[in-house]
């Protein structure tokens, strides 16, 4: 610094040359710290919540006028958070949707580097996966892990819904995308029924390999439910209630290396109380009516609601009802962790409980 | 689909669904698959190059203009890809700058979530992590892993300039950003001298264990320096000349979860071959002048000078002076790595040489 | 070498040497070189089988005369190798017992450095280990895993027969063992019911870890054969059959850090190929009737025999009857495999079956 | 038991049932219990010492008459502790030994199960391994991992003693051994000099991957004996002073799967607190002169001399002389490590040191 120019003087070129610098396509740190690294997260996006009303209707007319045939790839449409318009994301890493096939459907093979889960809400089909059929019954849980051929088809006499839940937005911002056609419209049939089912179990055959790197298991809902069930009584987590994470049979971690999963239990009367972390989350409810306190919002759910919550938003989740409330979610947390950036912190004012600022508002159902 | 109606109203009908489904926040997957996942990667930036000259015009208004007492908590600024400013992002994953640093300042410790490499292009001073002092002479390589607390100060009669490279870029992606200053002012030192220099070779004490996750290693230059000129008279990489990756002395990976760091050697006439991958990578001049060819576009290149490279451009890089052209250079490789989405493609049309379409026109040097 | 000396003279004078050194304590490599490594495994042990009469003969009596309150710790006894007595073996690394518990007795608290599974044959009981009480029916599976507290109990109205099967043979080579009381006697019961059974699904709860390096699993028998049918009309192995090996759920690994467990079925009229490998093996026959053909000896077996296998025997088995041969086994392939030793060989001469030379003559079964 | 039957009548038919068991080849466990696992390690083995006037005394006739072109396959001698003749152990997994390569001589490539490593206390040869060819000056520690084709060969003016230490005996009581010569005497030469000096500094090549599973590196003494300087002046182990590990440059691990080896420095005057472990240690004495207590018994030591250390032996080390003692060592705890088996605990009585019971008596060096 020249000493001997007044202070004025130096801050109004120091301004200019802040001026100048942003033309040259630099960034002077001085002026714009706390933008590249701020104290604590400042998601881009709040919460938000998709009635079931909303959802029927428009799968109503898309099954009426999306036709598979006519060059439609698939009859889904992602819940998209009106702040992350550009990612079509649910979450900045989330991309989840509902999808519909008809009896007979099917959808050719394809292959794409976002990993995906599906969940079918109502019906059953099948997805095969590497040529092994899994036959997904409603609420089932199977994966197609990144780079993974897989295919659709409905041989049930009845639709179709299930979620689709990718990572394309991550993709998207980590700028990497592949996708493929399967050459000859659909991969072979090359694994005997429940290949998989049978060799997660406890005691395995030792003349063969398992042949994926991520075991393509069929997480079936009889079960989960059962687990659920067991750990009602115990105490569960404060925040969360009884909140179980789908597992890896191979090494206990997270069901895909971007995503993991979860089935929760939200008991009558159960009030959680408040925390947030770094990962995001999308919350579909497979049963009972409620309300979460996200961030201040009051968000009303009710059976076959989708809703989202951002990085590092305080939220709590009340089951004002008599019956249980239960949630299929999907988070991002594995990809946190990976690199230590999961942080996890109680709400401890007011006895962990926010004070409610505003309701969430949800656009109306149309009338069919 | 009702069969029964004319191609042409159910197009009509299906197009008014599509654009009332994105007042809804859905987006119809049939209508935007393509956007959701490409066939290859679609960057959304292009590659670009700062002047050496440009650099030493502004550090040197910089040096005069920013007072480190008079609350600018760095004397840096970053090079930011002009596609890229809402990140103040070199790439889109990683931020690199220089540093100026007078003798007798001292930077206070405070540590953040974002992951950090120095790399000191003239000059040498001090960097403190965790409380090991590292002294950085010019080209070493040293670490501030993420959340470590660290400071700097100028020991020496002269001032130091050096590189920063973060992963702010890739926090601000995830949404997740945290950062504290130390309480009082300065950590304390507490580890001997040389305490990780000491600790990392090959035969170590056994009564006391490394108490750093990730080691905190100075990376000599004179040792990174030895290792290219070994390689020099090997085949070296086709793409890249001898092109050497800082190592974890722990576990034989990346330097950083997030980054990984390189020094590059290509040798007098040498042209590589073109290739392109899904990582992006940041270069600096250290010696030699030259010109690299990225996605059809010249970009010369003498000391002293930024470079960047955007993920799947294909790039090859030309040395065509007498002397060593030496780049260091810093990559998010590992990122992509934890994910399974790292890939690499050659360049097989035209020898491996890509036409050259049109030559990058930096910004003008302004007159001091 | 002096070569002026006459050859015959430097032999004498080697050979002096070569037996002034052994007094010395020295071994000349020169002279024992094959001593120190062979060409192939030589097991210093041969092939065993007890029969079912005897081991019932002597567990009759155990009944009768051992009073756990008389200071018996354990009614059980081992089935030895006859080579190798001086380890208490079954084979150079197992130890294989059968225990008897009666109604009402317990066995106090305890814990070693050996590992130990319990399988067993009639009965049911429980053990508990580090506090938690697992329900062993007949064919279960349990651990009690290195220097964890357990402690067993009768609270059936019959007496229980189980399988011990430990590493002390192992622990005794490499001269290493633990050993001490409970304090009070009898460990407390700190966990719920079914406290492993319930976590090991492919839900797990997300508000608490589980607290032991291995876990405790109770491999359920029933799922077992489960598993034995699906496999029963594939191809299996060729040399082993039906042969599934016991997984731990957290890591696709065996069971113990020493210790591998399987469950096998031989299809009626099943005759394996020879093969050998580095790892050695305890067989205890559930089911069936038949023999194994063991480095050329024939060992006819029956339900509630036990045999053994060495190491780099060649084996094979033959299922002679018309129903299902079942066998549990032990092998100690986890040691060998930690340090790259394990080794498997196909016989490939007369069609993979190996001449029989011999047949073994079990001892004969005492009168009552 | 039968209640009504006296309990003296009882105990002798119940000792009857022990003897008769026994050639039953079973093991009574309520009457061996504490043969299977004893409360802490009771070795089978003690100290020992062997003195350099010895080894010299028996090297110099070795030299003179054992030729490597009459059919000695090595001229080398193990140092062989007097219980553990069976497996020609200095310990009971460790096997050291002495070898002498005479000026031109050369050792045809062969490869072994056991691992290995070289120690030169005299001269310098070449050790190939795997086609990669080291060179050894005097202390250089280099690797031969198991099942590696290697050859040695002396191509100075001078003879070359060397330490081998080999972990054949913990092989032999695994009973496993492979052995094999190349099939045309001498494995072709197909490394750059200094392929892996080169490949493991802290910048590596990205593009070729280092092809041996455990790095052949070559323990450069120059580089130990600065980081035994290193730490001269800071606290080392109370228990064993400077204590250098040497360790892979992969993965911070002992530099063998079975072996770990060790450089030592003693300080003038240092007198170190007895400690014991479940580990066996073979020590030679490269520098100094002075005395270890092991297990109550004195080893008074100076250079050249080789001396052992069996597990659990309370063990505390004096250098009593003005000067810097140095050993090298060479131990098992690696696989204790793999198993959970080693276990460390210190002497608290006597401030840390043993009452000496007795000194032992080296064998007299011959006259030659």
């Amino acid at each position: 610094m020249d000493t001997n120019a007044p202070a004025h003087d130096v801050d109004a070129e120091l301004n200019r040359l802040n001026e100048e610098m942003v033309r040259m396509n630099l960034t002077p740190t001085w002026h714009y710290y706390s933008e590249l690294v701020s104290n604590i997260p400042v998601p881009s996006y709040r919460a938000y919540l998709w009635k079931a009303g909303l959802l029927d209707f428009v799968m109503e007319r898309a099954g009426r006028l999306v036709d598979l045939a006519r060059g439609g790839e698939r009859r889904s449409f992602e819940v998209v958070n009106p702040d992350l318009r550009h990612l079509h994301g649910t979450t900045h890493t989330i991309g989840a949707a509902l999808q519909l096939v008809k009896p007979g459907e099917i959808a050719p093979s394809h292959r794409h580097l976002a990993s995906a889960i599906r969940f079918p809400v109502k019906g059953t089909a099948y997805t095969a996966v590497n040529g092994e059929k899994l036959y997904m019954e409603e609420r089932d849980l199977i994966l197609t892990p990144t780079w993974t051929w897989h295919e659709h088809g409905n041989e049930s006499g009845a639709p179709i819904i299930w979620i689709d839940a990718l990572d394309y937005p991550f993709n998207k911002l980590m700028q990497v995308s592949f996708f493929d056609h399967y050459p000859d419209g659909m991969h072979p049939n090359t694994k005997p029924l429940d290949y998989t089912a049978n060799w997660v179990g406890l005691a395995r055959p030792t003349w063969e390999r398992y042949d994926e790197d991520i075991p393509l298991v069929n997480y079936k809902w009889a079960d989960t439910y059962k687990s659920l069930q067991r750990y009602k009584d115990r105490d569960g987590s404060p925040y969360d209630g009884v909140l179980l994470e789908y597992k890896s049979p191979f090494n206990d971690g997270p069901v895909l290396p971007t995503l993991s999963c979860y089935a929760q239990l939200l008991r009558p009367g159960e009030h959680t109380r408040a925390h947030r972390h770094t990962s995001s989350q999308v919350y579909y409810v497979l049963e009972g009516s409620g309300h979460s306190v996200i961030a201040g919002e009051r968000f009303d759910w009710s059976k076959g609601d989708f809703f989202m919550l951002p990085p590092w938003a305080l939220h709590e989740h009340v089951n004002g009802a008599k019956g249980e409330a239960l949630f299929f979610s999907i988070g991002d947390r594995p990809i946190l962790d990976a690199f230590k950036m999961y942080r996890e912190e109680a709400y401890t004012e007011n006895g962990g409980r926010q004070r409610v600022e505003r309701t969430f508002q949800p656009l109306p159902t149309p009338r069919g």
